[in-house]
């Protein structure tokens, strides 16, 4: 067959994990590379599954009160420099803009890292007493941060988020705010990302620049490095008097507010790749997936297959998002293409399966294949979904279990650390010290502080006295 | 009552209308301004707006089989200098990207002032067979255009967009698509907007940097003056051999395909504020207003009377964008309040509203009230949001047509344009000297050559010889 294209292949993630990754990016058409270093081209099918993320998590924003606003994409820098440790963290990684067609600027201005210099400038405009507050915003834009090496959605010098930023009268508020906000990421990376994840506080080191608190959502990724997913941020109220934002408490006196942020990017898209993928591509959870059934009908030459792959397919559009293919490529190069998609659900149609008025559904996520009556399409199909969405959960749940070690010494995190890719849970005693000293004898960061403590054995595995906390630790992206 | 906050004011149109614009703009709580000279921050109200607009037009693009894409928001210097025409329109008026962190870049990058150069060098890379084609993308982000003179949503030097790019094999299909999209964008404003639009291509003068063709939707503003409001290019197949994009077809041929982009913008909202609004701020047309009724409550003392309203306000959000306002402003504050924010509908309840089952319904766009029965709610509040957007339309196009007038030579041309604001209809020749002449000593530039073509009088408005077309003119935004 001259028309055929050949069955696209990729390197198995065994042989090689990194080429594998960037090969279901490419080859699934999420993305390609562009002239612009270190940035990428989104392309429909990839910024399709960014729609559906951006699209559910925006609802459960508004649920929760959050209005969307846009700020410029410019931060003059001696704004940026208004809140000390912050503009230590991004400085050294923003793009500059110095020169506004054919004249200098007075003053250079920096391409957003991250928004919080322009939401601090803003409040202190439109804040003056209790009654304006909280102040709930988010923005959903893209932001530039100058990297040294890329890797598509993973780490990209331009990439798109949300970013939250809020005002609260008391810390409380705000506080109750940034767990807020943390748990409906982790609610959206499990229920509609089908990702597990551990959720946690980060240790000062970790810690974004300004905040006075940090907290993650971690996944874990196939190879058994871990993925920062989403981060929740509580800053006290340092930025409010670094820009000398107040309002007029109830009894009329001048009091500082108190603030939050928090972001979550296209690097989900990244995170889904490498928890669901396999070796034949590209595996996405139904909640998000651009298309979630195909209908590739079998032997088209037949008299009436066209007709009725066309009425199933009418028909499932009402209850899903389907396509169908009737391109001339033959039923196995669809196959093919469409598991390299990650589609969740294949519906075979021929001429047998029509005198039988049913269809065959093949799940991607584990091949099976389920023989469907014609009659309970509309109600099958629906149910299939919801058991991969499950299915995958489920799988990438226990890959994460299996994966995760205990460790109750040095000698124990180093051979774990180097021959068990995966979380390696361990006490610490709280030190910066003892932090250094895995990274640097174990090559391990600490992920997370995780909400769920469990006291492993006492004492701190590196220096053995006694311990504070038990945490995660990794290898991360 | 020391609670209540004055009455917001803003100056008349009749007064000084630039004013009354931005004081709308102010006021309505649509923008506050930032840092960065020459961009503006888009505050809740306004964005939801946007929301609105870029929803119902994302729908009308994807029904007809457009796909979203996100390109890098850089362009290297010697890609953009690959088209002449296009690099001479923009380089004057893009913002320089110099330096990375610490360090300077080997080629500056311009922040994107438009898109064109970056899809064709992606085309270049995706294009290779007539199987391959069309491409219909489009991209919603924000551009940069380093103006000198700036104005809220009309004319600022960061501003939010959609841009479609699409690739064609014939030129014939390039140029329905051009059509196709115009036709788009003016069933776009006049069902959603409520905004009559002139449809027409530009002169050769008023053409997009590199295209072939520029047709355009023009509409006029309350105080007279033109606005540009969405364009759609055809591009020929100039910008694919610039950049060498070709595919085979099937004759297995090397050939060149065909390309169109066409774009509207947040001054959009500009148009709506200057097409409906009057000298009490802001009036929107339902389809896209954030709130389209607000419940205020009357005498919230009286017993019974809260109950009602949340009632009331809990019915309506099942049939329309609805908001209770039960803060402790009095009822005048409110209604100022939400005039001020062009609510499309106010309903008013008190205790004998709810002693006769009944609410008052005020029409934003005409002060009407209406007594409406509670049981007939979920009926007539969305029979009047209709009634309230058709209004908008009539009225609009009452004031376009009273505002219109014919010229037959240059001196009637320099009359209108000096003492009455509006567009001008009057015939052309077709020289650039006479398009020239008549913004030199009428002060206005030609808007379009409409299609609906109409022989006025068969000479040329400036030379007397005989004339091409007929074309309407005025000043512009």
């Amino acid at each position: 067959m001259a028309k055929e294209k050949l069955v696209k292949s990729i390197t198995s993630m065994e042989e090689d994990f990194a080429k594998w990754y960037t090969d279901v990016c490419i080859k699934a058409e999420l993305i390609d590379y562009a002239s612009v270093k270190g940035c990428m081209i989104i392309r429909p099918y990839g910024y399709a599954i960014w729609e559906n993320i951006q699209k559910n998590m925006d609802a459960l924003f508004k649920q929760t009160g959050h209005e969307n606003v846009y700020m410029p994409m410019f931060i003059p820098e001696s704004l940026l420099q208004k809140e000390k440790d912050h503009v230590e963290g991004f400085a050294p990684e923003v793009a500059w803009v110095t020169h506004g067609g054919e004249e200098e600027l007075e003053e250079r201005l920096c391409v957003r890292p991250t928004s919080e210099t322009l939401f601090c400038d803003h409040f202190k405009n439109i804040v003056h007493s209790y009654r304006d507050l909280p102040k709930l915003y988010n923005q959903w834009c893209s932001v530039v941060r100058w990297e040294k090496t890329t890797r598509p959605f993973l780490r990209s010098r331009e990439f798109l988020w949300q970013e939250g930023h809020t005002l609260h009268a008391t810390k409380e508020e705000a506080e109750n705010e940034t767990i807020k906000m943390l748990n409906i990421y982790a609610k959206f990376a499990e229920e509609y990302l089908a990702m597990p994840v551990v959720k946690g506080v980060k240790t000062e080191k970790e810690r974004f620049a300004g905040a006075e608190d940090t907290y993650t959502i971690e996944a874990l990724m196939h190879d058994g490095k871990a993925l920062q997913s989403g981060t929740s941020h509580f800053f006290g109220d340092g930025f409010a008097k670094a820009f000398d934002i107040t309002y007029t408490d109830k009894n009329n006196k001048p009091v500082y507010p108190f603030q939050t942020s928090w972001g979550t990017t296209t690097r989900l898209i990244g995170a889904v790749i490498m928890t669901h993928g396999d070796n034949s591509g590209l595996v996405l959870p139904p909640m998000i997936a651009p298309i979630q059934a195909v209908v590739v009908p079998i032997a088209t030459h037949k008299e009436g297959v066209l007709d009725k792959a066309n009425e199933v397919y009418a028909r499932l559009n009402n209850v899903c998002r389907a396509k169908i293919d009737v391109s001339d490529q033959s039923p196995g190069w669809k196959f093919a293409e469409y598991e390299m998609k990650g589609v969740p659900v294949r519906i075979e149609l021929g001429p047998k399966d029509i005198e039988n008025n049913v269809c065959v559904a093949v799940r991607r996520d584990n091949g099976e294949k389920v023989v469907i009556n014609l009659d309970e399409l509309e109600v099958k199909i629906p149910e299939l979904l919801k058991a991969v969405q499950q299915g995958l959960y489920d799988k990438a749940l226990a890959r994460r279990e299996s994966m995760t070690y205990d460790a109750h010494n040095l000698d124990q995190m180093v051979d774990i650390a180097e021959n068990k890719p995966g979380f390696i849970r361990a006490m610490w005693c709280g030190d910066r010290e003892c932090e250094d000293k895995l990274k640097e004898v174990a090559g391990v960061t600490s992920r997370c502080i995780p909400f769920e403590q469990e006291n492993l054995d006492g004492k701190c595995v590196c220096c053995g006295k006694p311990a504070k906390h038990m945490l995660y630790w990794g290898k991360a992206y």
